[in-house]
């Protein structure tokens, strides 16, 4: 009998608490017998030429080559001049859907129970196109780009995640009333799509009005789509219902087929190198990456394992409100393997 | 003796269930003698040249002369080419700056207790521009506008309204990682301000994170202030967190000293001229209304006796879970008084 072959997968570990956290997830993906190899990336301390970035050429390349990879928190260095990490990796890996899974916890008490929610940014464009200039002293603007290919793209992959995950409803979320030839053209493109899944229920509700009830009732949604910033802030407004970003899990899905998993977190120098890191978000997005390589059985055994830990409330790190370490916590989970 | 001069204020009792709101004002203000004289204007049912829209051009003039003026819901006449009439009031009168009290209803059990916040919210420029092309097929921008003085005109008000309210801190919720120079701009202008108020905290919390936090923990903030469209979406948000838009009140100011208080909520078509609208937003805005002109003691007993009949619970409308009719529950009111 021989193992399967392994799967080669990119891993930056990224900054501050981050290769600790990346360490839980080695650990816990080994005692699963994931059969995932990884390829560790660090980011350079330097510009890398061939980046124009602290990006390693060799890191987006590994990324482009096995399509699947999984990043840490990375803090961008001080210094003018430079695009955040961040952004730069959606650019260079043309990263064009943010998909972000946000449910409750059982066992880890918030505000709201049940919350099941999947946002869907679209992750290139709109406000996020770094055009702006003075007219005059005093008079700044900054363009909003949508383009019928990138909505079109976003809203296509938001309906086919429904599909595949057995959801019924997509929301566009949108302020077509007052950027009504912007948000307008990202609609169009929604109901285009939506045409072609009538088994899904599609529906448009304002950016404010989806605020307010998401605080007042987030059962009423299930599946959101929307253009860049919308879902930069509803993203993190759902993650608030459920505990924040320490919590929930983040994909990004690029052209290619692309699967980039991270922890949307902060990489916490304050608690780097103290053992006391929560490990959880990187854990949950690095199930995401598992769902989209359809190693569906290690999926489901590692985040039972997770959210059974924390239901069991024995092992919690601090920011849960326990004492556990980030060792203690990651043993915990091997055990509910 | 004689009784004080009445100081005459316009009254906007808009669409739908707005002239039975406006009713529930006008009785209360009455029984609790306040000494204002209504001056009641309705949105026209044809376009009025002078001011290219249904508003009439006398009831513009009645608010610029008044200075002060409360406004229910107006629905926009379906048609093309038209402004919403809300927009127009807003650039007509230049009401740039948007104030909404928040706070927790003694009584109404929602997801959060003692809420008690007052988002600020620039009303005139943004991504409110209205400029917006299609650049080539399926590739559409949108302009977002931030100026000096619009954004200097929001943020003295909003350190001034904090002074005058004995509030402590003025945080600026803006995405200015993202948009450098238009949100930059914003927050400069907040910073100069600040400058003069040494006494009231200042911070700046990007909007995301913002969202974040108002949902995990609102008593986190106290005074918000910030650009247009951040200013629709995070005081939508807030409302949510007490109940909605038919129990916060909202009140614009602009230039020349003008007050315009309003009830955001919709105009409730479905339940118009049944005797069932709850007049709690309308009412509470007239309160604001009230403090503008410093009748605090009026403002006072009728804020009072609005949360007091709330509270009791005896009489509620049905969106409040009861099944008061608008006049029984404006009865109780005058009866708190
Ligand atoms: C750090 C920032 C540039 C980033 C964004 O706005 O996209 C972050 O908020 C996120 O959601 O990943
Ligand atoms: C109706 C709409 C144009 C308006 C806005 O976006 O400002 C509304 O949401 C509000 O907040 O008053």
């Amino acid at each position: 009998s021989s193992a399967p072959d392994p799967i080669p997968a990119t891993l930056f570990p990224g900054d501050g608490i981050g290769p600790e956290i990346a360490e839980a997830v080695k650990q816990i993906f080994q005692a699963a017998e994931v059969p995932i190899e990884w390829e560790e990336h660090y980011v350079g301390d330097q510009i890398d030429p061939r980046t124009q970035s602290f990006l390693t050429w060799e890191s987006l390349e590994s990324v482009r080559r096995n399509k699947v990879g999984l990043k840490g928190p990375m803090a961008t260095p001080i210094g003018k001049g430079h695009r955040s990490l961040n952004l730069t990796l959606r650019k260079e890996l043309n990263l064009y859907a943010n998909v972000r899974p946000c449910y409750s916890l059982p066992g880890y008490k918030t505000r709201y129970d049940n919350v099941n929610l999947i946002t869907i940014r679209e992750n290139t464009e709109g406000e996020y196109s770094g055009l702006e200039h003075q007219v005059v002293r005093g008079v700044v603007e900054s363009l909003k780009i949508i383009t019928r290919q990138a909505s079109l793209r976003v809203a296509e992959y938001a309906f086919h995640y429904a599909k595949i995950h057995g959801r019924e409803r997509v929301s566009a979320i949108h302020k077509a009333n007052i950027m009504q030839k912007t948000d307008g053209l990202f609609l169009k493109c929604c109901r285009e799509v939506a045409e072609k899944y009538p088994e899904i229920t599609y529906e448009e509700v304002v950016i404010d009005n989806c605020c307010m009830m998401l605080v007042k009732n987030p059962a009423l949604f299930d599946v959101l789509v929307m253009p860049n910033l919308y879902g930069d802030i509803i993203s993190d407004l759902c993650a608030g219902l459920v505990g924040g970003l320490g919590l929930t899990p983040s994909c990004n899905i690029g052209e290619g087929g692309i699967a980039l998993a991270e922890a949307v977190h902060g990489s916490a120098p304050d608690i780097a190198g103290k053992n006391l890191a929560n490990p959880t978000a990187l854990l949950l997005s690095a199930v995401t990456m598992l769902r989209h390589l359809e190693l569906y059985d290690k999926a489901e055994r590692i985040q039972n394992a997770i959210l059974t830990t924390i239901a069991e409330g024995k092992y919690r790190t601090a920011d849960l409100g326990g004492s556990s370490s980030t060792t203690d916590f990651t043993k915990a989970i091997c055990g509910h393997l």
